[in-house]
């Protein structure tokens, strides 16, 4: 499958949950498949921390960049694209191709960079429904996505419930604990403190913080696979022998250390400090005094909401929680707890059970006629 | 209680691990109670990460600066100084007294810096021992340790078996996990690629990796404590609602940071890298083909070993590998896992679950006449 990356501009100002209002920005998103008469098949798959619009298939110009969930969406795949019209699309504060602290800020013509505003899981969604608007979708047959993606789709679901007809929230949370927030502090702090961060106005110094980034890539690396994987992928295993140095010794560094080297040459610091920021402040029961049920009361569609096992980031607890408060409402879902060995990354693996759980949901939805 | 530290200088070279020979080093220790007229009744106290020889009661110059263990030491305590003689020592390596890497090299007068040599758990308790024969003490009625320490404890009872007739071994393991070497790994990173670690020679630049150093300390302490402690302690609480500021916002992000920034005052960047690849090398089983219950053969002493239920760093798990190899070579062993909500912390607090059972562990010993 052929993608092509496209490139919405937008000039109505964006109100942003920061008070900023963000006046001139673009949206780079990708659609795959065929979207119907009835303008009734699109399904949104909004992304996580370090992907993009560039969900599935590959470019022309580049066959071996694939897109972060080819496994998912497809032609015949759990998310058919012989069936539905499915968007991509690249959150703003990225830097993949929206708007964000990399890109230049048309009114200045200068990088962004720390002047970028702070976005929000809500800034997220109500962009999108703006791109939705430019395409004259009026309601997604679904909206999906792992991790910080279910985050969006559930935020969907409750902050536009009339365009919503299925949500598919999978290893996700309904809020990030005061564990989560302290691996992303840790993780800004490393960043921050970068000589080369330079408040976060690098790119005008020409230098890029690749330590820092490399050092939260890892920390976060760490919580996206289960103890147990790590343990059967590498134990304590040993490159050559100890060498009593502090060069890469065990095989687990190395990895870890090349993980975090990749990142930081291709993605944003700036980037990294407002989605982990998002991540935090990312609590839809705030506004209801910490009562999830009655956050999501505003909410029509049928629900599915995935958890693994093995997820210690985002663990299954933290998916009944949603679970739980959807049933306090009455609110139709499905709760699929996948056995699964690979912690919070498996929401991307090609897991037999988890995809053929998404691909039941999406097709009974479709042949009981809730489209 | 009082204490006096003490220093002894060892000029007999110390072959290490590594292959280097220490020719000429210091250690620091502290005493408290009497050395019974037979011998019989000492006991050494081994130290974690950041701790010392420190163990117990205050300093007659500084009354608020009390020992780390002081809530299991002293008086009337668990470890009774009125009944036994209780022996604290700073490892090799360390920045609190003994020689280490932020002291001089008496062969050259300069501060040793990333010349002092990696040292091992074996290489401790080889330079401990040799601190008993200074004090005459030839056979220890216990050596203990939490953590670090009580992996020092369970190698005492492996090397030196005719000298150990009890040993505790509490919240340890008997080796460190992939993910554990992988927090270490961030830690030692974040230190090394602060441009004021100079390689490890920061002292000759008259500097210090504060930045490296803080971020090294908050990862670890986010694996100290438990999740639900985590909560239950800071939870999503903010300090002054929400700011979108990369500033302290959260509790949990300003408690760390506050942990982070005073470790870096007081600890040597280059004692926690060795610390940590101590850690890291610990391995008794390395050299019986990963066969513990093998490796544990030499050993005559009787065993405690103590997990906490929440402890996530060294979990209940890995103590019990060591009950297992125990029982497996038919060792006395008496094995408790308290049910505490701290994490690996827990073993630092006066729990009095975990204190009756050291209590009981050492006066029953007493009674049965194994002293």
């Amino acid at each position: 499958m052929l993608a092509t990356p496209q490139l919405a501009r937008f000039t109505e100002p964006l109100p942003l949950a920061c008070g900023t209002l963000l006046r001139d920005y673009e949206l780079a998103y990708e659609t795959y498949g065929t979207l119907n008469a009835a303008r009734s098949n699109a399904i949104l798959v909004c992304h996580a921390l370090n992907a993009s619009h560039h969900v599935a298939g590959e470019y022309a110009e580049a066959p071996g960049n694939t897109g972060w969930w080819d496994n998912m969406v497809g032609p015949g795949k759990p998310v058919d694209t012989d069936r539905f019209f499915v968007i991509g699309v690249n959150n703003l504060g990225s830097c993949f191709g929206s708007s964000g602290p990399a890109s230049r800020n048309p009114a200045t013509g200068r990088v962004w960079g720390a002047e970028f505003p702070l976005v929000t899981v809500e800034d997220w969604v109500d962009s999108h429904a703006r791109l939705l608007d430019r395409l004259g979708i009026d309601r997604l047959h679904a909206v999906m996505g792992g991790s910080l993606g279910g985050m969006q789709a559930l935020t969907w679901a409750i902050r536009y419930p009339q365009r919503v007809a299925h949500a598919l929230v999978i290893a996700a949370a309904p809020n990030l604990s005061a564990q989560n927030i302290a691996f992303n502090e840790v993780a800004r702090q490393a960043i921050m403190t970068d000589p080369a961060f330079h408040g976060g106005n690098f790119a005008a110094h020409a230098t890029k913080p690749r330590d820092g980034l490399t050092v939260a890539r890892m920390i976060g690396h760490i919580t996206y696979i289960s103890d147990d994987q790590m343990e059967a992928k590498f134990g304590r295993g040993l490159r050559e022998g100890l060498k009593f140095s502090f060069d890469r010794e065990f095989e687990i560094e190395s990895y870890l250390r090349y993980q975090g080297e990749k990142f930081s040459e291709y993605y944003d610091a700036n980037t990294y400090l407002r989605v982990t920021k998002a991540l935090d402040y990312y609590d839809p029961a705030r506004a209801t005094g910490g009562d999830l049920a009655r956050a999501l009361a505003p909410a029509t569609a049928r629900f599915l909401i995935v958890s693994f096992t093995t997820d210690w980031r985002f663990s299954p607890a933290r998916s009944r929680e949603i679970v739980k408060a959807l049933l306090a409402g009455k609110k139709p879902v499905t709760y699929a707890e996948i056995d699964a060995p690979h912690g919070h990354d498996a929401f991307l693996l090609d897991h037999p059970q988890y995809h053929g759980v998404v691909r039941a949901f999406l097709a009974g939805a479709a042949a009981a006629g809730h489209a």
